[in-house]
């Protein structure tokens, strides 16, 4: 025993850090849902140490995750035998179908906490918590905050609502994928509606640099020059930085933040709003122009793309042109 | 000679500054208007060594200039007998009065250079350009970005628009006041679209975060725990965390940007908009938000009052009675 | 048999009415759904002479009818064995639940025709389009345009989208309920998308009145002159007029047209847009004033209690106070 | 005297007619402004034989008034020296230039009752009685609902508010242009508010056509089918029926009533909401959708082509081309 000490001592480890690794060893981890956010998720927690079984609906995305030591499941509910799910799902449609309406949760022990890290509707996250609690699965609603690239570092901001245990026990995991957990409490649809809130809040941090953009280009200003000045003062944050500069080069295509998913979560925020009764007159605004731009074909672009509606509707080309 | 010399070196002066210094004293500098601004901005230029003299309509704001060593004018006209006349005056109301209705043009002496710091009228700032060029006096349109704890610290953001050589003579001047010089060519009035534009946004992101807020209120959120996340992640900027902080905490007295200047800002922004037959959509929107801001009482309330607003609108008092 | 013909002559009946008599008491007509339009409509058909059985769930609503001569059914598949089925059931949700989860439409003959007279999703139509014809049963949707009184006179303006076929055969149907009976084609979700679009209308008509009538209070014109002019004049019409009467009297009780129902319809044209990519401003304004008067308390007022939430906005108490 | 009676008689004439006819002819009425409504109301009023003095600013439009009856005056105080002075100019800007700025209220005897048909702001209704009350000039705020057939025809909806005692002296002249008078009390901007407000509603009206026809058009359902339904039954007024027309007919030239002076009404009635706190969210709405038509080149057109720019943001063309 002392001379097993005295080799961790040459090795420079401590007793605490192979502990916690054996715990991590120990933790046995699915996750369901591998597209760019949940495959870069996925892969911290793995290189974190843990024992993660993946599942994704197309096998292409299985395989860099089995490349870094993940098992990979054929069937979810071979991904959920363990002690923590970690979901990152597209949208209320893909959860119903892989989540609820397969059965999956009938196939999980009692116990297992599930991490539902997807944008989805209150009304879904409802049902959700319901169901679990039926079969005595604890439900924990963590949203997250950041793009692919965020998620990589593992710079997330992770909310975080459910039953205070349930959170205590998988906050390993989430500090993984974190630069910092927010707690908001043991109602999980609080989380959901944050979530929609901040990404409420994107949309229209964009459309008034759209609409600003254009008054100014109205008046000989290029767009790269006031988006310059405003991103680097006033608003000198991730939002207005990030789609700031796709607005100044025109650039729309990769999407960061796909315009439609953008729509979407407008009008979840909206459904949330409704079903409150909270009036919110510029999500309304912000329908309309994302609607606007898909019908006149930005599906495949990205939400800095509401750029594209505000000169349109100015008619900027004509100054242009002239 | 090289005594002097010997004595300047002594002394840790060198030739360059002593000559900088000589200039300042020699360059005579008019200031009119002496808000909180104003004030701020024309102290730091005496502090720089200007040789400034000033006028304000109310002269109990003179007092604090004056003991800084500024000469005060009892009349406006005895305040443009200089090199370079500063004015920041609150509205196109008081720039009419004070600058063109005056006279106060006529009794300026040709190439003298004119900074304009107000926030003012896109067809304002046509006529005055115009009214200078007849009198061959130099127009400079410089609006600011900064509130007064910011001018005082000599830390703006002041755009600057006009003829090339004019803002080149007065640069030195425009540097002591900003942490930035802008320049927006020299079309004058693109300076001041572009700070009606910036201001417009402003008013968006406060009403966003308002909306928002409300929103996650609705669900059992605090504003507090909610503002905190947003502004300290996706919105890390001066903007959602100066206002942010006043919604958290509803103290909406004193106001930092009085409500109603935010309303005319948002006002001069359709009319900019107007004349160059730009929609935009998200004005319309703030517009009545803030009317309504008015209409219940909040003629003195800062502009992160649009909270009380969105508040009303959902009835969000039964809620946090029952 | 020249006798038969002229004991007809005696009693001044002629054979073509005669034999319309018979045809219609041949024909065997389900009604199901008795709300206030429902049982206007079903009684009209009793009282034209059709072999009508109808359903309710609440039973109390049948009592009228079967005092008229109706047939009672105790469950909804007993008054659908006939030829023709009339549905007019209040929402999305009750059709779905009566008609779709129930399992209804396996008791129903191939070639019976079902009438749908319900305001409800496009989706949900196109949905039951398919349900229909998979099982050989023909589908005609038939939204109307009407209160219940109208309803009662047999006045009604009927949409009608369905097969040609089978619009004919039941024109004689819809001809006893309508003033005038509106042929939409063969798709039946087109009649639906004009019913929504002609709802919205209505709503946005209530708002412009509610707003102008609140602009014109400001000055000092009282609600029932303003509303007099515009409503005998330029908007001399049944919709101005209805809603008009009640703004000015301020009575929004009972409900001629329930604020919650409305404020469905422009949910389900704004969903109706969405799905064909068709930005409609109005409506995002229409739903937040609904949603607004709503958070007030008026649940269960008329769409005419739009007035109050203009005034609220206003503050026009204050003024009356003064 | 007895034969002139006889022969009267003879003719036909009575006496009250005879002497109405005189006061009529010895009541000397001025009439500024010949555009296409005041030309059609001028010719009334000569045609009911007043003695009838024109001024236009192009002479043009004065020779049909002098074929008829009408003295030609060569400048506008020349027109002013009766006992009533008509005028109906086109906005703010003519009415200031001609009343106001010129001195021609100067140049009129006091008592003299000066009826202002134009459409203008509530401000400057307030400084013209304001300037007339100081030079002992009654002033009759007179604004008209009608299109220049309308007018020809004397069918208009006349508005009057002002002194008591001077719209009762000009009354009959009123009563020629009218097919109904409107008293509005004795506060000249009263009858103003209440025409911005109509306006307001007609491009409310508008507007909502527009989007409702593109939804159904969307559907497959055509704008003439959609807007004959709907102009036929709910909303069976002049004002659906007229802009329906030529919607259905996308027939935008020339103007009815031209969309630049709709966007201008719009603009005055959130000028006159804005003086009385008055939040209106439609009329955001219709501002920018006008502002869009004009930056796609509808200057020269109706209102009605308020359809172009719904119908753009659908991108409706696709489906027509599909």
């Amino acid at each position: 025993m002392r001379k097993h000490a005295s080799i961790l001592q040459t090795l420079n480890i401590d007793h605490g850090e192979l502990d916690a690794c054996k715990r991590r060893q120990r933790m046995k981890v699915g996750f369901i849902g591998l597209g760019a956010m949940g495959s870069a998720m996925a892969s911290n927690l793995v290189a974190a140490g843990y024992n993660v079984t993946v599942w994704n609906r197309s096998e292409a995305a299985t395989e860099k995750l089995a490349s870094l030591g993940a098992k990979v499941a054929r069937t979810p509910d071979r991904a959920v035998q363990g002690d923590v799910l970690h979901s990152m799902l597209a949208n209320d449609q893909s959860v119903r179908a892989v989540i609820l309406d397969s059965g999956l949760l009938d196939t999980m022990d009692p116990g297992t906490v599930h991490i539902n890290h997807a944008t989805i509707s209150i009304e879904l996250v409802r049902q959700l918590a319901e169901e679990h609690a039926k079969r005595g699965l604890e439900y924990v609603a963590a949203p997250v905050f950041g793009r692919p690239d965020v998620a990589a570092a593992g710079k997330l901001n992770v909310l975080a609502a459910g039953k205070a245990s349930a959170i205590e026990k998988v906050r390993p995991l989430l500090d993984v994928l974190a630069s910092k957990v927010w707690p908001m409490g043991d109602t999980p649809e609080r989380a959901n509606a944050v979530k929609l809130a901040g990404n409420f809040m994107i949309v229209a941090a964009i459309e008034s640099m759209a609409e600003a953009s254009v008054l100014t280009q109205a008046y000989g200003v290029s767009a790269a020059d006031f988006i310059e000045l405003i991103s680097t003062t006033l608003f000198a944050s991730p939002v207005y930085q990030g789609y700031g500069k796709a607005m100044a080069e025109q650039r729309f295509t990769p999407p960061g933040f796909a315009l439609p998913l953008g729509l979407k979560d407008v009008m979840l925020a909206q459904e949330a709003a409704h079903a409150e009764q909270v009036p919110m007159p510029l999500a309304g605004v912000l329908r309309d122009s994302l609607l606007e731009a898909l019908a006149d074909g930005a599906e495949g672009m990205d939400l800095s793309a509401l750029a594209r509606v505000s000169a349109r509707r100015a008619n900027l080309d004509r100054r242009n042109k002239s």
